[in-house]
C-alpha cells in the first residue's frame, strides 16, 4: 500500500517524529512523508505515530492510505526536495 | 475529484500561497490542504499554482489529485487544525 504522512507536532517531538519517518518512507518536504509500506508496517507505524501526539497540546497527523496507486496522479511543480534514498 | 496540495515555498510568496488555497480547499495543517474540486477548476489551479513557484529558489509544490474518495483512507491522529469553513 501507500501512504501519505503529514504532521505538526511542537516542541523537540518534531525532529523525532521526522526521524522516524525518514526510516520509513520518502521525504517529501516540510512535514510530509510519502512511500510505499506493507500492511503490517502499517499497522506499527499508526500506532507508534500516536504515541508522538500529546493531547494537551495542538499536536496532529494525518495519514491517508491507499490499497494501490493506481487511482491517484501525482504532479510535482519545481524541484523534488530529496532523492528516494531513506527506504529500510 | 479530490486533491492534496503540499507546498514548501519560500519566502513572502508562502503567505500568497495559503491565502490563494485557503479560498478553493479546505486547510489542514501547515502548508498542506486538501478538498473536493472540479476538474475545470483543477486545471485553473493547477496553472495558478505555477506561477508560485520560482526556478531559481528550492520552491516546490506536490498535488495529489483522485478521481474519488473510494479508493483511500483518512486518518486523523490528535486534533483537526481547522474546521471545513472556507469553501467557497
Amino acid at each position: 500500500m501507500f501512504v501519505i504522512v503529514v504532521y505538526d507536532i511542537e516542541g523537540k517531538r518534531v525532529t523525532k517524529i521526522h526521524k522516524y519517518l525518514k526510516k520509513r518512507l520518502h521525504w517529501v518536504q516540510n512535514s510530509v512523508f510519502e512511500g510505499e509500506i506493507k500492511e503490517s508496517q502499517y499497522v506499527i507505524m499508526k500506532n507508534d505515530l500516536k504515541k508522538f501526539i500529546k493531547k494537551n497540546k495542538k499536536d496532529m497527523i494525518v495519514i491517508y492510505k491507499f490499497l494501490t496507486k493506481q487511482y491517484f496522479e501525482r504532479t510535482l511543480l519545481g524541484k523534488a526536495k530529496n532523492k528516494i534514498t531513506n527506504i529500510i
